[in-house]
């Protein structure tokens, strides 16, 4: 099955025009869900729909979709469906989400110029906020789609301004109605880049994702006192920061401990906030976050076992108070068989090298695998850098996972 | 020698409503240098000195010299002179600063009412901008008084808003004329709150500094890469907050080495910021200062020593890069024998015990200490709070540590 690489690449670079920021280095795009530059994606988005044939819904939180229905097909046969998002982190790069969204309607495109016969209508998606970078926490359009959030809830979060969800999608003429079924769907495929290095590293061009990682968040405070650098001798201290710091480098400990048993175990401390945070001050309190993360979820546990006892010794060693509390946790989520094996079939029927990885970062299809068979495929990121503008995926890379994704759902839809 | 803690504590009270701040506790006040506040509290300043019969001199930045010249003085010899600060730090307490203008004042009423015959005249002093909130570094009236500063550099320094130095004293009324030169004293003995516990834990009302520190503060910059957390394996990852905070305990394990030698020694990693500072981001970059200070100048390049061999160590051990910028190094500062031995014999006239300590902050009288005879004299804080409305000393040790400057003060200028 031939995928138009040009063809492709003509969408996402059209695309990457909407809320497009000038850059010193590679091409970035501010696309915030209900802004002018989103409603610009999703017209044009529709605009391409409508000239592959497709037909187009809008749910009531401003997901997308446009279906094929060949004569093939029995139009009550449970679709087939792909696709991504089209909105952005700010000053994000062109390939997060849009390479899904494009790659998708390509496949659609590809299986009617190469005269497939889907039994099953085929379906592309934008879901809506998956960045979650103006309303909530993010993937708000797959909540709604999988009944993981109900859409009043969705419809009624606030951005920063206090602006609901509902009001700012109406605003662009994209509040639809009804509610998108993720449940009624045979299978669901999403392509998006790696941001990981390791099919660059591998010099292939197609992941297939077997488990989306779990997910915990701490949030821990460490008080001590605030007192003058200069007239606090050593012995008086009660320096949050330093004990931060033991915390911190026990967080790293403990997960490279881990990762003997699990090599894809991580945890991060990203995020750190010091008071008063002045040179003459010794630190009086720190705010941090821990992120947790793997495919086995006895590694989160053993990971925050482990920052939970490090604080108990912080306690115990230095005149500090501590509190951790986990408001986030997610349990890893593992890919379909049947949908990872299409994959793997359509990369061999293509001449592609397929490889097995986790991914690291949630998406929609986590989402999406809680109410059907699902997956997810990687194509290459170069040194895995994204949220970025400097993100890039090249064409030819972009062509060759959509020459899977294409083929893979070929395949699910003529099964 | 009769100190009225009365008029001593009515004077402060006074001063502590200018710039007064509402607060849930203590007492607090925002006095900046050239504001309403400043005008308010140096008018009434210059009024008390007036009512205890007082000449007053303003020199070209601000700072305010009330002198007392008694019958038994020759109006010639070189004076004794006492006084601190009255600006402070934004919501400060009002004891630092206030309390050493205002036990001066009391020193030389304290004399008077006592027939106490000086064969010196007797000047106390207010220095502007002590704190350095709106203008500069701090220490700028006293940092021109010593010739430190050129007082025309001085006048040109902005605030953030553009305004000069000289333009602000001049909106308020307080740009003088001529330059007070320090150099020209005979002796000065500054009264302080500690800013310590030192004098609480041992309950002593009197402190007598040996030495104010000398301070070094260094710029740290380590440099990682700012990647996903979620999809970056541990042993890809150069995470610049983890490297950072085993710099931040090789300061702390440094500084407690060198007290073996020097129990004095202070290091001090209290300003961090992390960059992105997201919770899902790999720390990218972090800068940090470095503050450390000690009596013995040794203890300050031992520890800075330590910290270039800890980053040389990261950069080796972790994919890191670093840079140290070493901005700000002032030697320690001796006070005098002479002066410090009127303050205890002064302690001993009085009944009141004296305790040597270092003062670890930097004061005018660290100038002053430059061009003459000098002394810097501790009372109680409670807790060693300072820079907060929580700061504290009772009116009692206000009133025994005026006790101890005003004998100290006798007897330098009865020498």
């Amino acid at each position: 099955m031939r995928v138009n690489q040009q063809r492709l690449r003509s969408d996402i670079e059209s695309n990457a025009e909407f809320g497009a920021v000038p850059t010193d280095e590679g091409r970035g795009r501010t696309v915030l869900t209900g802004s002018e530059a989103d409603r610009r994606a999703r017209e044009f988005f529709c605009e391409r729909l409508r000239d592959a044939g497709l037909s187009i819904h809008i749910d009531e939180v401003g997901n997308i979709v446009g279906r094929w229905v060949p004569e093939s097909a029995d139009p009550d046969a449970a679709p087939v469906a792909t696709g991504s998002h089209l909105d952005s982190v700010p000053e994000g790069g062109i390939f997060d989400g849009p390479l899904g969204v494009y790659a998708g309607l390509e496949s659609i495109r590809a299986m009617q110029d190469a005269g497939v016969e889907p039994v099953r209508p085929v379906e592309v998606v934008n879901f809506t906020e998956e960045e979650g970078q103006r309303f909530g926490g993010g993937l708000i359009g797959s909540a709604v789609a999988t009944d993981e959030m109900d859409s009043d809830e969705a419809l009624a979060i606030e951005d920063s301004d206090g602006i609901p969800l509902g009001d700012a999608l109406a605003d662009i003429g994209y509040r639809g109605e009804g509610r998108l079924d993720a449940s009624e769907w045979d299978s669901w495929i999403e392509l998006h880049i790696e941001q990981s290095e390791r099919l660059e590293d591998a010099n292939v061009p197609a992941g297939v994702v077997t488990s989306i990682v779990g997910l915990s968040r701490c949030s821990v405070e460490i008080t001590g006192e605030a007192d003058h650098a200069g007239s606090t001798l050593m012995d008086d201290r009660s320096d949050a920061l330093a004990a931060t710091s033991e915390f911190i480098l026990d967080i790293e400990r403990a997960t490279n401990e881990r990762n003997e048993v699990s090599e894809t175990a991580v945890g991060t401390v990203g995020k750190l906030d010091v008071s008063p945070n002045a040179p003459n001050v010794i630190a009086g309190n720190t705010t941090l976050t821990v992120d947790v993360r793997d495919v086995d979820y006895d590694s989160i546990e053993f990971i925050i076992e482990e920052a939970r006892q490090s604080l108990a010794r912080l306690e115990d060693q230095r005149p500090v108070e501590t509190t951790l509390e986990h408001p986030w946790d997610r349990q890893p989520v593992e890919m379909s068989d049947r949908c990872r094996r299409a994959l793997h079939d359509a990369g061999a029927d293509a001449n592609l090298e397929t490889l097995d990885l986790h991914s690291g970062a949630g998406h929609d299809t986590m989402h999406v695998a809680e109410v059907t068979d699902a997956a997810l495929l990687f194509a290459p990121s170069r040194d895995g850098i994204s949220h970025n503008p400097r993100e890039w995926t090249d064409w030819e890379d972009c062509a060759d996972a959509t020459r899977v994704l294409a083929g893979a759902l070929a395949r699910l839809a003529t099964e």
